[in-house]
């Protein structure tokens, strides 16, 4: 840290990505990506962009919003795109959060969230999950902040239905209330539809994970018009081309074969089911995940001795250093191969 | 506007980029970017990226952190990456502005210092420049503020010396100095030998001007290691996978061709000493630019109409609303044959 750093971020801990190793090959299970390449069109659109990049992106993104509100059957002006959803996600945290605005998430969720509120120096609840692991909707209603949740949560892969989400939004109408959906495609059930409905919505989404574009950085919202511009009148004053051209160009052709997404995260759900049914055998006790990943714990088996263990025989899966699920590993769901692989070697482990 | 918008926001002018047109093709002079395309190497490193979107990009930017370090010569803990060179100016100012700490840049200069002040929240002095345009190094001395210097300036495309920027500071201990070299490949002298001698400098740059690769989003900067650490905290507190793939794979290939790049630069320098004199031969007033860029104005021809016209006829340059620079056009330098168009257009109208 230097003299000079502003005395608000001298506290400040960054958010820790999951390990993004450079040298052994592993089986990658720790990040949530998808195993599987993006479509053809996608390598076809990002080669051909590649020989205008000496001109600025859209900083409309124009194409990209079309698409998208044509997809999730939406008006344009219903839509932000950002480099990442993390981008969205922080603007939102600093256009309806402050000191008077505080935010409300749960204690076990996207690791981001308090990185944003510390940031922004917006104070925070964190709202404790059940002892099942699951929120429950009752402890947002009619609260009087900023409400951050994701659906399907992380790490836990738990739902909340829409019937309890538009409760929270009825409950709390002087406050956005702000639904993650980067795992919504692998079972969850949207909250997009009701962005007509009710004006303090913002929908979030990404193409990481069931578009196989982590590596582009791309990511969406959804709310009412007005909320729309408010999160535009900060990604103008922030980096108005936010999104470069190479992927702007990769979300479109993706979108046009979401066909081939969508069939993805069938072999994803397929996957999990057997691989959760595999653990439980093994005598795991694992949440009924809706998301890419599967949270587990073995009774009597230290939670970060399994991922080291895991680790030394080349496979990669996330472990959080946090009382409360330290002994539980996130796995991510990976193709049927590597699941074999990380089974297996779970097998010899234990 | 929502009603949720927090207080802070709600008075906030964004950036306005120079026209992107979507619909007629225009001889585009109006956002700096390079004629030219990437270079060979670009398209391939590209290419080859996009069947890895799966995975997230690197968050620590190794590769291309390394490559910057030995093409600037400078240690790999010296440099940061960001999203545009937008991003590492925005964390900047999150990092060394506040309430107690002021910033200070020229009344004409890019017009993003200001949204970013007033983004955050923090108190900036204008200081006007010189009746010639210039900057007076002489009024950054000793201010005890965060002092942001394009350098070349931008929209005058006029520079300070080494030895000024050596004084400014050396006068101001306590402060940061950021110097934006967005501009300097094309005639300007660059300041980041100087980050080993002062540990208050920052250097930004950008891959959006003399690389050709505006559309990639891709920027720079260079400091002393705890700056560095700084802004890197701000960065993983904002969005750890700030630069994509396919940016990161551009940016590490368009270094290692800079060769192409430096003669791009010099057919620009020879271009716009070119259209500098002939537009002193129709009898404009034209600055000394080091920029790709020229700034000038005719006696008794008013800017906007000019602009207008020269829209009309299918070519666009910029032109700001602002009293002082009202009646100036600037104009990026294209190839010749962009150029010559445009002085033939030019000519007609006048």
């Amino acid at each position: 840290m230097s003299k000079f750093l502003s005395d608000k971020f001298k506290s400040l801990s960054p958010y820790v990505p999951g390990e993004q190793p450079k040298g052994m090959q592993y089986i990658k299970l720790n990040t949530n990506e998808s195993p599987f390449e993006p479509s053809q069109g996608v390598l076809e659109a990002v080669a051909k962009e590649a020989n205008k990049l000496q001109l600025y992106s859209d900083p409309d993104l124009t194409e990209l919003i079309k698409t998208l509100a044509e997809v999730y059957g939406v008006s344009t002006k219903n839509v932000i795109a950002t480099n990442g959803s993390d981008e969205v996600l922080n603007f939102a945290f600093m256009a309806y959060t402050d000191r008077e605005n505080g935010a409300a998430f749960a204690n076990i969720t996207y690791g981001f969230y308090s990185v944003f509120a510390k940031l922004h120096g917006c104070p925070y609840t964190e709202i404790p999950l059940k002892e099942d692991f699951s929120i429950d909707p009752e402890d947002y209603c009619g609260i009087n902040k900023t409400i951050f949740i994701a659906n399907p949560n992380a790490p836990t892969g738990l739902t909340i239905t829409l019937e309890k989400i538009r409760e929270i939004l009825r409950t709390n109408p002087h406050n956005v209330v702000v639904i993650d959906e980067a795992y919504v495609d692998f079972g969850g059930e949207s909250a997009v539809s009701l962005i007509n409905e009710f004006d303090n919505l913002l929908v979030t989404g990404t193409f990481s994970k069931s578009r196989s574009l982590a590596g582009a950085r791309l990511g969406f919202g959804f709310a009412s018009e007005k909320i729309i511009e408010d999160l535009n009148t900060i990604r103008f004053s922030t980096n108005p081309y936010n999104v470069n051209r190479m992927t702007l160009a990769a979300g479109v052709a993706s979108l046009k074969e979401d066909d081939y997404n969508k069939a993805n995260c069938q072999k994803i759900i397929a996957t999990r089911a057997r691989v959760k049914k595999e653990l439980e055998n093994l005598g795991f006790f694992v949440l009924d995940s809706k998301a890419n990943f599967l949270f587990a714990k073995k009774d009597g088996v230290r939670g970060k001795e399994l991922y080291l263990g895991l680790k030394e025989k080349g496979v990669l899966v996330r472990h959080f250093d946090k009382e409360i699920i330290g002994d539980f590993l996130r796995i991510t769901i990976g193709t049927d191969l590597q699941m074999d692989k990380f089974l297996e070697c779970l097998k010899e482990l234990l």
